[in-house]
């Protein structure tokens, strides 16, 4: 059967669909999500529930001349369909095939890279200055959920939004629920403006208005502040949202999945003087059962049955290390009540729901505000807890200041457990883990242990939580190597590595997830020949600082990490070989000075030259 | 004459105080502030309007127990007085003196170093939680003033203590005035509040309620919310302030020089259930002439007369960097309209002020919010726009992950002026730039400029507006070197080192201000009978590998930052030195990997072997 969505070329064709047809095209993106991700995995429930949303703003602006931001952008799966990448679509957040998140290389369509969460509104302001300057006249449209508005970011930007009256369409999709379930103050005044307003009864007075109003007095523009008093039922009374108080003149919550509805809000607010919020409600995973029933499971989810909604399970041959992690941390706080945990909006993905569901009071989920959770560590510690801080690598980006002000300067005991550190596949580069050696290792105070498996990181989290000062525990996405889990977790000594292999002719001086690979390519060696000593270095810091120097008698000190080389650990290592005075020639291996795309772990490995081949081969050639 | 505070051992000793006892005390404390502050320079204005605030808190808490959390610590100078350190003001800010901040490790009474904006209540909410699990029953009192709470770190603390309703008072101290003129939404906000309320006619009708009420119903505890309807008058109704609507009791605003006034609104909030907002309007420089009329002059400044307000003029010998910046800038804006200028609070600061002044509508300074304004900077030059961010070094660590994923992942068109990086004196570790070095080079796409005089700060922004891509810039506080600044700008060739001063014993790869102290430790190797070659190595990314490999060529490469070594550029010379297959022998010096304590730059400079001697020793030392 052929399908409307198979006719569209661009956002342009939708502008002659009727409501009724962008119903039908609707839906036939929605068949389209599901039957991708349930091959590819991906982000589902924010993508379906933003259908309805794409398609009115494509119907109604004139894209890409008009820029439509999107905050955390991998919601915008029904953008990518419209704007020309139907067909490629089945290529997914797969090697070579369009990214999961917009991508301004990957098309003109796509703005902005909107990997990180709350960044939506400062980029759409500097959009839309930009056009002030110029003085054109293109609309500027940030989409963001209410998760994300409250990253202090958001914030920050409606503040010069509210001050500036830059005109701009801000569009809160408000879904009530993040990554986990929401937290916060502002999540419970969206709720209550949601009951307070009911919004569904609404739409028919608006329809009404509307139509009486006629189409000239629907797009006149200019109607600015006034368009209060002329459609009064509509936009909400003064003072009533929050951000009413920052000058940001807001429309009462409007359903998300009436594309009739969105289409004749989003005509006047685009014609609206100064900025208009527009109140969202949608439903995470509508129009699909399974991922309305499970919204946290179909948040980011692996490939499953699309009929059914069952995830396809993949034979695990380990643990992962996020489990690992939330389990040892559990039995840790049964015998010390000092400890508390902290994430920001991933509870579930750094394995902490155990945690929280044994000891409700000593668990902390702040939503997407990683600054906070770090100061909010900062005061636990001053109080005499133990906090332990669970957040990705790549968003502990955002709390580095943080890290380095509020909690390594006055050396409080805090340990920072670092998930998704190193590459993490389909995602992407947003999403890499890439800087975490850098930026934990270059703050004094600081120690970072890098597990190279499983019942390293029990152990490493032990000997944190025993530690004077901060601490940062680095470790990856994904599975473990299978070790056994020791029963009484092991202090380990600081700043001392452990020889897994010996070997003189060469020394490979691994971390974490580069002791696998280096084992292997020691063994290719041996077939070589070569003997090469593999040692799993524990600590990035401090270093230790005497298996550095049996490694400089050997023929190679070659260095791995899983991480950018410049800054890295590895270039920690000449330091000390150089302060030694050891004059030996030395490899540095780890993520190229260039952003990795996406692709399969393994596959990205052979890429970038981390594989145990790849590191033989290198070993050989320098020997050479 | 004998003063009161003279006979003040701790702040236990203001509670037997009248409330005019404690009007005299403010006075005295105003003086020595003065006093003090005249000799060693300070920040003046936010200390002088905090003076009863402090005084008010110490009367009715019991510190150290209770606990007072600063934001931007620089206003606390009244309760380093109150507190023990009296007799040590003097040496405020001085080497081996009491610090400008608070500072966990001078006195019990400091809870927290305070030395970035928008940390306190974040801070403190982890002080409130784990005094909660802990079952105690202290109290916690943050004091931010109305620039710093529009960081966005603030709102993500006010989310949390909203919805989770911990018993905590938060102090605004309203001043109407952060760095610079304040800027957003949110002060018209207290604006209108101020206005609306008319706080000093209220002012009588509070004591009266207060009376009426007698001291058993002002102390009865667990009045929460329901204080509202008890004292109608004196909390705002609900919803006019915008923290009503997180779920936060705000009072209308009080005035923050009346004694009395706050120390009862202090017994009553403090034993309200749940968190309380004081809003608090004082004014900056309070009781001092000089500082009321110039509130941007005494914000932080050097030493001035304590009679006239006049700053004692030190004879410069060169210009300062930040105003070689400004010109520069203003210069290349007249010829390049697609030029714009942000700064986060910072505009005089960072040499901004002339600039603002010529372009006011490519001129944004967007408060204390370091990841919008990068953010900001993004959509402006998706925009086509060329956005120059000036931020201080200490400061844009707020922004590392804005500056990796919003900017330089899609490599768009932002140059990045960092100011005060490397070591800033008197402020001491909260304000050094340690970092830049380390956080800029480790992003794929970023070009990194270090220019070692005025001249080469000149040339280096204008080759970076030149260029595809992220460029950041980074330059010291204080004064250049002295020369020529070009008439007419040249475009530098990028990642090409210039070889300042020949010799073939030694070769110092110096990045900087460390350029001047290669040259002068050359002087003295030469009295030795070394030659030195001076390299100014002007990029830190990417590295001459070129002038790196003719620096092998020598006995001794040298590499030398204003930076920590750990992870720093010298490391990453050591980098290229061993993937050149080169072993030459290395002396790394750079900042050491603990904190350097406040003093003379150039005192540090010796404490930290940076200075000309010790490079010249430590290369004897290493020859030898």
């Amino acid at each position: 059967m052929s399908r409307i969505i198979d006719a569209i070329n661009g956002p342009g064709d939708l502008k002659v669909l009727t409501d009724e047809e962008l119903e039908i095209v609707a839906k036939e993106i929605r068949d389209q999500i599901v039957r991708t991700t349930s091959h590819n995995g991906g982000h589902v429930g924010s993508s379906l529930g933003a259908v309805e949303i794409i398609l009115a703003l494509h119907a109604e602006l004139n894209c890409p001349t008009d820029k439509i931001v999107y905050d955390v952008g991998h919601q915008a799966y029904a953008h990518k369909i419209l704007t020309g990448r139907l067909d490629d679509f089945d290529t997914l957040r797969q090697a070579g095939g369009i990214s999961g998140f917009p991508k301004p290389s990957e098309s003109p369509y796509d703005v902005h890279p909107s990997g990180h969460a709350s960044d939506s509104l400062s980029v759409a302001l500097g959009l839309a200055k930009a056009r002030d300057l110029r003085g054109t006249r293109e609309r500027v449209v940030a989409v963001i959920g209410d998760a994300a508005i409250s990253g202090g970011m958001a914030f920050e930007a409606l503040n010069q939004i509210g001050q500036d009256q830059t005109q701009m369409v801000i569009i809160l999709n408000d879904n009530e629920m993040s990554i986990s379930r929401n937290v916060g103050a502002l999540m419970n005044h969206f709720g209550e403006l949601r009951a307070l307003n009911e919004y569904r009864d609404r739409r028919d007075l608006v329809q009404r208005q509307m139509e009486n109003a006629g189409p000239a007095g629907r797009f006149v523009l200019g109607w600015g502040r006034n368009a209060k008093d002329s459609v009064k039922h509509f936009f909400l009374p003064e003072r009533t949202m929050i951000f009413e108080q920052l000058g940001i003149t807001c429309t009462a919550p409007i359903d998300g999945h009436d594309i009739g509805q969105l289409r004749r809000v989003l005509r006047m607010v685009l014609h609206t003087h100064g900025p208009t919020l527009v109140h969202v409600v949608t439903k995470k995973g509508a129009g699909y059962e399974p991922a309305m029933n499970k919204p946290e499971t179909f948040h980011g989810i692996g490939p499953y049955d699309a009929g059914t909604g069952t995830p396809v399970s993949k034979k695990s041959k380990a643990p992962k290390y996020m489990d690992v992690f939330g389990q040892a941390l559990v039995r840790e706080a049964r015998l010390d009540g000092d400890i508390v945990a902290i994430t920001a909006a991933m509870k579930s993905g750094t394995g902490l729901s155990d945690f929280a569901a044994e000891f409700p009071h000593r668990f902390m989920d702040t939503g997407i505000t990683e600054e906070h959770a770090v100061g909010l560590a900062s005061g636990l510690a001053i109080g005499g807890k133990k906090p332990v801080v669970a957040i990705y690598s790549t968003f502990l980006q955002r709390a580095i200041d943080q890290m380095a002000i509020d909690v390594a300067l006055p050396n409080f005991n805090v340990t920072f457990c670092i998930d998704r550190a190193g590459l993490v596949g389909d995602d992407g580069p947003t999403h890499n883990g890439l800087y975490d050696l850098v930026y934990t290792r270059m703050i004094p105070h600081m120690k970072v242990f890098v597990p190279s498996d499983e019942a390293e990181l029990v152990n490493g989290l032990h000997t944190a939580l025993q530690l004077e000062g901060p601490v940062a525990i680095r470790y990856p996405r994904g599975e473990g190597r299978g070790v056994a889990i020791p029963e009484m977790p092991e202090e380990l000594p600081v700043g001392k590595a452990r020889v897994v292999r010996e070997g003189d002719d060469v020394a490979l001086l691994a971390f974490g997830t580069m002791v696998a690979q280096a084992e292997g390519a020691a063994d290719l060696l041996a077939q070589a020949g070569i003997q090469a000593r593999v040692v799993d270095m524990r600590w990035a810091k401090p270093l230790d600082e005497d298996a550095i120097c049996e490694a400089a008698k050997t023929r190679l000190v070659v260095t791995l990490e899983e991480g950018v080389v410049t800054g890295g650990v590895g270039e920690g290592i000449l330091c000390v070989l150089a302060q030694k005075g050891l004059q030996v020639p030395a490899l540095v291996l780890g993520l190229p000075d260039r952003y990795v795309q996406q692709g399969k772990v393994c596959d990205l490995y052979r890429e970038v030259g981390l594989d145990s081949e790849s590191i033989a081969n290198a070993v050989q050639a320098r020997l050479a």
